[in-house]
């Protein structure tokens, strides 16, 4: 684990703050990647157990998201931060965020796989899939880039929300077509299209992640910018 | 305007500061309520100048919400604020956040406003058109709230999103057999649905602004508590 970054305080009590602080974010963000697993497979193979844990579960990810913001503002009014430590704090409270609302969107893939399960309808599972993997891997790799504290990776990982969004809309066109022949089903197909829907949102958490890691470590502000501005900044050595 | 909670500090200077900051979210709420008003109106008339200019502006939102969020993290490094002020800062920064987003989708309902222009389909404009004004109210209501340093009114406008959730529902429902009774339009329809649906979530930014808001006046995190809960914690008398 490195300590770096955090551990360089003459307050050993300060240190210890926010490394707990970093690993209940950790923690948090375990959750939710393994809520997102739970779900795909719940709507993949109809499994209402799991469907019903990943529902039961998302309060435990409001809870910490709770926890660890008064964590943050206690520190913030204790300790009274600047710099990379209040960086790190400002950015903490966006991140836990971010992981909250894809969280969210696990609530609802979950709610789909219940919708859908008595449901003769399916769509090719190989593609949906696919798409499931690809942002999984990115939230993955966003959480423990900020385990690592570095934003090397930032950069191959927001690359990767193009391909997200390609194969949104590859499947989006399918199921259009799908519901042009079967109108019976719309309904169905309208719930596939919301799962998708919330798949490619999860892509855009994770470069949000991203983007609040590079402010924290760089201290710039890279949200709203293009791939090729946010390379150039994570570049310039620090 | 009520300076009584910002204007109690030593230093005119902090003073001013906060101010400074306050009017400025006040600013950039105002320009999404505008940014709604004019994707609507581009949406309903079919006027393309007008959805150009919500895309346009959007990057004025964007640019707002990061000069807020730098001006905020100088304040807590240079400051160093407790309490009220210390929340009033942190709260700002979750605001700026749910405008930013409120602009997001005006301005995904502009792009709509485009798409849809050269397409005969049309949904009665009235229900949806009502549905905006309910949401737009809602986003009102919050900012005025903020201006106002109060959360008196946040009940009132949190109990409107069931409103807004049932006509979202029966437009959804409307356009469902819709696209059963005219499959060939089922894209054309898809459109009106995102429209639908970024309205719907205008709706939700707005409860979520009012949470802010009670946690900045109250101290009290209300986030995922049920709207009886949240009438509580507001009615205790301060």
């Amino acid at each position: 684990m490195d300590n770096s970054k955090i551990g360089h305080h003459i307050s050993e009590q300060f240190n210890k703050e926010l490394e707990d602080i970093r690993n209940k974010v950790l923690v948090m963000g375990g959750l939710v990647e393994r809520q997102i697993e739970l779900a795909i497979e719940a709507y993949t193979t109809g499994n209402m157990e799991l469907a019903e844990q990943v529902i039961k579960q998302d309060n435990d990810v409001d809870l910490l998201e709770i926890a660890i913001d008064q964590e943050c503002t206690q520190i913030l009014a204790l300790r009274q931060p600047t710099a990379f430590d209040l960086r790190l704090l400002i950015a903490v409270i966006k991140i836990i965020h971010e992981i909250e609302r894809v969280g969210d969107k696990a609530e609802r893939i979950a709610e789909m796989a219940i919708q859908l399960a008595n449901s003769e309808i399916r769509i090719s599972h190989h593609e949906l899939e696919h798409m499931a993997q690809l942002v999984k891997g990115m939230m993955h790799d966003a959480l423990d880039s900020f385990a690592r504290m570095t934003v090397e990776d930032v950069p191959a990982i927001t690359a990767l929300d193009i391909n997200v969004d390609r194969e949104y809309d590859s499947i989006l066109r399918q199921l259009i077509t799908r519901m042009m022949e079967d109108p019976r089903n719309i309904t169905r197909t309208l719930d596939i299209l919301w799962t998708v829907r919330a798949l490619e949102r999860i892509g855009d958490h994770a470069c949000y992640i991203c983007e609040h890691l590079v402010y924290m470590i760089k201290g710039e502000d890279v949200r709203h910018l293009g791939q090729e501005e946010l390379e150039k900044i994570v570049k310039v050595s620090r």
